[in-house]
């Protein structure tokens, strides 16, 4: 019997349970609060990442440790790591937790990223973004996620109002600066690695966000090949990079033609959920094979796939039930403003197919701005 | 929030809470016994289905209630019905459960059935021998399962040893003698009914038992489309006839073209367990849409799939888990002679290919018997 220890009860500890179940593995989630979704379905310990007694429990109850939350506090992780193997390994986990760090590894790795620089002064911040031009966008450097943490500057006049906003984060979790890149699509490479090194990636997906949270997803991505090969290989070579084991997203920016890397994370991700029903083996799966050092499922997909996220409320079930591809997901959560509660994915054997049932989703529910890019992408 | 109650904490209803948990549904599991497979994803009430304290804590927990073993007495079911909606109804779970009920129910149906004959005493097994002839098969006609309680009769020499193995059951559960059919093949339709009386199937699946007890089916059977036709009408027939709710199976024998039914499952099934990734909606996911009343799943199957059931221990899983289309299923169950402790389920997009990883899994795990018919199935 093999229990599997995940740090972070949310939506994506508790899709992984349910995903491993039929793998016979049973699994112990350790969370901050004690109704955390995954609890629905998995034991918890429940204690503050940081707290070593809450650490020990974990350790001694599981035999592989992994996340569904990357900020972990890189010395737990490492603390962890001298009692239990942890996948992915710490120092991966510490690089994708740091926008700098990461940039920085992109970089070495020769993967084209954005203009950026690290600002810990007003002084600097007005420097880089006379370098760097507008617009541009101030972010922390650590603990940002769904758009949190960010201040777009849009002239050199808004250098002040970024200042006020985010520079007492300068000293706590550190700030960067990127050029904005005003891209076509946005576009994201979900992938695995395994113990042994084998690599795997799912067909490219597209992605919209809204105010910096993603809001649908759409794959395979219509790219070229050339495209999507260069995605690949920037997505393998960093893994190998960082001797990454388990599922990862790359989120890249296309822009005329080119890619550009935004970010990593180091987990299994909201881009990848279509994977559920929408490939041969979920990005959940895949990601317990890796850690578990079983060989890897296949990637492959089954037609097209799109992912609706669900914010704050779940919406009414039925019109997406009603549709012949249509699958449903809601994390068992409370609502709450801007919460990820749960989502649906729209499976179709055709484009055309695919784009009639989002917009019968879309009027339905009316939420036709949210369909609305995909439609129009799917021609 | 609404939850579930499972009567019984086996496979079934382990892979029920699995496929709801999407649902945002909760579940909570009556198991005689507290180390239930199911146990390891849902909360359980420990107790005999005949206690009523144990009942009443869990009819005072959940919203709705079903199965997952159908031989609940039915008036622990009766008694349910009163405190929460029960699917399916009383009537149908106690029609199932006894094989004379059943079966008489299937002739007045139209549904054409082997010769029986209810037997209470081993002179009427004398009469009843002589009348249906051998060979033929001395059932109980409730309680029995995987092939147990059952005793073929191959001359009317055999009926004191007949009477002699199972005369003593006559007065607890009753006996039925059955014309034992020479089948060339076992099919089973896997069907599911909504509370609003939508009647959806799966595709025929192929069965093929050893010692009573299912080995391996494959989906879609190939027959003719006036066979499946008929055999979709016989399913939805005897489901309105029960005014039944939810996922049930109707286990057909295929002689020379025509079918006669054998016996029906009042829950999701054994044969159906493929539909988990060969098809759009799994049986446990629409059994649980049709018990809730909400809008039933596509029942399109994608491709081919095979299943095999794992019985006893569970074999090495990296075999299925190399091939692309490999799909391990690990029920958590403690090994035990005859037990059914997981599956495997493998899906391809042609019959060739099928055929071909049944080959290589027979080869790797030594199982050669077991695929052998299937392969020969797929030509
Ligand atoms: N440099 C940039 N240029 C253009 N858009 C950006 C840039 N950085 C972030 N964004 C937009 O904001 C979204 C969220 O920002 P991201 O850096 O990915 O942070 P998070 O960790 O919150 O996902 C991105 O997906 C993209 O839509
Ligand atoms: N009348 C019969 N003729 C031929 N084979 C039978 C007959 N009854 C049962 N069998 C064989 O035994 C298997 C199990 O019997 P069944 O009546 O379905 O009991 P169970 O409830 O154990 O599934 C069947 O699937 C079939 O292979
Ligand atoms: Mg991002
Ligand atoms: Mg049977």
């Amino acid at each position: 019997m093999t229990t599997v220890g995940i740090l972070g009860g949310g939506q994506l500890a508790r899709m992984m349970a349910l995903s491993g179940a039929p793998l016979g593995l049973r699994f112990l989630v350790l969370d901050t609060v004690g109704d955390a979704c995954a609890g629905q379905f998995a034991p918890m310990v429940v204690g503050d990442y940081t707290d070593q007694s809450a650490l020990a429990e974990f350790a001694a109850r599981v035999d592989v440790a992994t996340f569904d939350f990357e900020n972990v506090p890189a010395e737990s992780a490492q603390w962890l790591t001298a009692r239990v193997p942890v996948f992915p390994n710490p120092r991966a986990l510490a690089t994708a937790q740091d926008r700098l760090a990461e940039k920085t590894l992109f970089r070495e790795q020769g993967i084209p990223v954005p203009p950026f620089a690290a600002i810990d002064t007003r002084e600097q911040l007005q420097a880089a973004v006379a370098e760097i031009g507008t617009p541009c966008i101030l972010k922390t450097r650590r603990l940002g996620y769904d758009g949190k943490g960010q201040f777009r500057i849009k002239s050199p006049d808004d250098v002040d109002a970024a200042w006020g906003a985010l520079g007492a984060q300068a000293a706590k979790v550190g700030l960067i600066l990127e050029g904005f890149v005003a891209f076509q699509r946005e576009l994201s490479v979900i992938a695995v690695r395994g113990r042994d090194g084998e690599f795997r990636a799912w067909p490219l997906t597209e992605n919209w966000h809204v105010d910096g949270v993603l809001s649908a997803s759409l794959a395979p991505a219509q790219v070229d090949d050339a495209l999507r090969d260069t995605a690949l290989a920037h997505a393998r070579r960093l893994a190998e990079a960082l001797d990454y084991v388990g599922v990862f997203a790359l989120e890249l920016f296309c822009r005329d033609g080119e890619l550009l890397a935004n970010e990593m994370a180091p987990r299994v991700h909201n881009s990848g959920h279509w994977t559920i029903e929408g490939s041969e083996t979920s990005q959940f799966q895949n990601h317990l094979r890796a850690v578990l050092g079983m060989p890897l499922g296949d990637t492959r997909m089954v037609g097209h796939a799109c992912m609706l996220n669900w914010l704050g409320e779940m919406p009414d079930p039925e019109p997406v039930l009603r549709e012949a591809g249509g699958h449903w997901h809601d994390y068992g959560k409370a609502p709450r403003e801007g919460r990820k509660v749960g989502h649906a994915t729209l499976r179709a054997d055709s484009r055309q197919e695919l784009a009639e049932a989002l917009r019968r989703i879309g009027d339905a529910l009316d939420r036709r701005a949210q369909v609305a890019p995909v439609i129009e992408r799917l021609g």
